[in-house]
């Protein structure tokens, strides 16, 4: 594993976290690999918890990290071969992807999706791009289709709360105002696949995500049904899959509640919009999980980024 | 003092200016104890002078400082309960407080007030939020109402700067072409009520400060009586605050010049507006302190964030 | 050398060449020299190369950089003298360069050039106003007229692939869609100037640099004959400086193709628009060294700050 750009460069999750636990346990007994070792963190898009919990994880292996917002601080960056740059974009991808790579001895790249070009999306542009054209190991800190670093985390939370050997865990969507992308549900989903957990998925008719992804995971459209026994409800919004990046219908009753939850663990990768979403008296009960999960973000980057120095820089 | 979000929180002020003292003669002796730390920087506003300080002074005790402009970096903020999130803020405070808690071992927070809303800014909401539902240690960098760590450092200044022993100090109001906060006004006022001086206010007719803070401290409307015998002339503006948030009157010959400075000294939180606030004559002349009392801005921060790594971290 | 603000501040270009490869050849040799030291980038335009090159720099020998991008972070600065400061701007320069003094031990600028107001851009008044009013050393990271880590970069790149003793060197306008400045043709005439080359300039008619900087630089209005036998061919597209930061006429046919270049090496400081300055087939070549001259600007920046180090902080 080069590059971690993707839920499928986990080759044994498992092991994987095991390794994330002990690097909880003793987050600063690495902190002589990354000395003298650069991380570049550029982002394209807003972000809060990938943002702080990425460079902690750098710190705490002793990696200096240089953050740069692509949009605001350098300049608009081409991805189109063959063109006659003479519009908006003043540098193209071939340039900046290597000349970065040689101030940066990894680079950590956030890239949200389109949402209305369905093939540029899948065509991942800017990650592929970057792992294409740098010549550093390459992070993906959430991408068109993808948040794997956010599903190595969940897939951590829920090893660290499960009570028996193979718990049910639902993955379920729930409402929001604005169109969002699917990057956080297919990671879920591909980090569960890789567990040895009982999982299935409950959506609208209408909002089934990437069938490519989701396999022969069950699918159900009858969220009650889904929450039957559930140890985890994972929650996220997403617009829909087949009818691209549309809001197809704002489902409003599908909302968390207490009530809904029963016994089962709340997760969400945040930020999440309360009593749209999830109502308060989830979030602020000992049910939610959030919190805790956040706090994984640090040791699932500090994770990828060991694995990296140890192999590959 | 877990939390430092007002001068109140300072217990005796002659002994923190004497151990700001000892930082300055020596600003690295400390500088293992916030080895693998991490301060939070987060600005929901425009900063220079703290931006850069606070960060000079969490290095001088080998703390990493990470910065975030809240709002071009992350999310919308909600702060009131209860309430469906359903419009422009995207994150409610009680998540990203406690995230970025697990994140940073401290946590430093810049939100200006509104002043259009008295009741909402006087709440403190945001700063009172973040010492809410952070689980780790709040310092104010300028908050609604008060500017600790810039009271904290005109304290030092004085004391560094005072020929005799109880100096007449005057806080004059000054003449702005915008609408500014109260915050350091508030805060000079604590904190001179603190120290062994002969302190009055000058401002005119409307522009008196809140009366729970300025308290017995006197209040003249005519600038030229407040200012005779002084030893220091601390110069600020701030809008109305019976009318509250609203420039009253321009006052422009309310304007600092030589002549009326005589021989007191001359500060400034800056930023400062030349020939606006204060003559050129005065900034450029000796009288003035303000270049002396903006390099103490590391010395304020480093006591306090060094006080709190050695009783709270 | 106090501060590096021009190509004119190195008195020996061979031996800063000499000093920069030994850098390159083991970058962390001096990484004590700057511990506890701060660098200040401050950045009043956009920028990657610069960005992140130069905190690799101070990273390299052991600095702590704190980056502030003036415009977004901070107030709008005021540069003239005596005007009453009742517009856009909060604080003045003289305070500005003052304070930041006193938390950097070095500072890094870069301020562009208006294009529009030639009297003032030759002023460098930004520049020229933080050497004045800073009491610590100032590095130029692109100013007005200059930017003289990229003509030390060049002048690096440019020794390292020699392959004969007195090279022929050719710096070439290239066709743009905006108006761009003069500081990157500026800078690498004087560092050409400098350097044992066959020095020479093709630009169209009307895009002749500063005579007061080519001075008896041959200049061709002619591409082809410029290129007959040249070693480099350094392109770089500025807007007219007779008619001041206007574009006359794009001269598409200017654009640099692999015909045209021939045996010679390509460089460019980058950004660069493909198709438009060059076309794919020169930057995609061997022939190309601008990726190569990008690794350049961490070891120019560097020998800068050493130098500086040693000598003035």
């Amino acid at each position: 594993m080069k590059n971690y750009t993707s839920i499928q460069n986990i080759d044994n999750i498992n092991t994987w976290i095991e390794e994330a636990k002990e690097l909880k346990s003793n987050p600063l007994k690495y902190n002589e690999l990354g000395k003298n070792k650069t991380l570049g963190l550029l982002f394209f898009n807003s972000s809060l918890r990938t943002r702080l919990s990425t460079q902690k994880a750098a710190l705490n292996l002793g990696m200096n990290p240089i953050v740069m917002n692509v949009s605001g601080d350098a300049w608009g960056i081409e991805f189109a071969d063959g063109t006659a740059m003479n519009g908006k974009t003043a540098e193209h991808i071939k340039e900046a992807a290597a000349v970065v790579s040689q101030y940066c001895d990894i680079i950590a790249v956030r890239a949200f999706p389109t949402l209305t070009d369905k093939e540029k999306d899948e065509s991942e542009e800017v990650l592929r791009s970057f792992t294409k054209y740098a010549s550093v190991p390459i992070v993906n800190m959430e991408s068109a289709t993808g948040h794997p670093l956010q599903g190595l985390t969940d897939a951590i939370t829920i090893s660290e709360h499960a009570k028996i050997s193979k718990p049910k865990v639902v993955l379920s969507w729930a409402p929001h105002i604005k169109a969002l992308p699917h990057a956080v549900g297919n990671s879920f989903v591909q980090a569960m696949q890789k567990m040895d957990v009982n999982f299935v998925i409950a959506n609208p008719e209408g909002y089934d995500l990437n069938p490519q992804i989701t396999g022969d995971t069950p699918i159900y459209h009858d969220q009650e049904e889904a929450f039957k026994d559930a140890d985890f409800v994972y929650t996220k919004n997403w617009s829909s899959y087949s009818q691209y990046g549309k809001i197809l219908n704002i489902n409003a009753d599908w909302m968390i509640t207490k009530e809904k939850l029963g016994n089962a663990k709340f997760m969400h990768c945040l930020p999440v919009r309360r009593n749209v979403v999830v109502e308060d008296a989830v979030l602020d009960s000992d049910s939610s999980l959030v919190i805790k999960q956040a706090n994984n973000r640090t040791y699932a980057a500090q994770l990828v980024l060991k694995k990296i120095l140890e192999n590959y820089v």
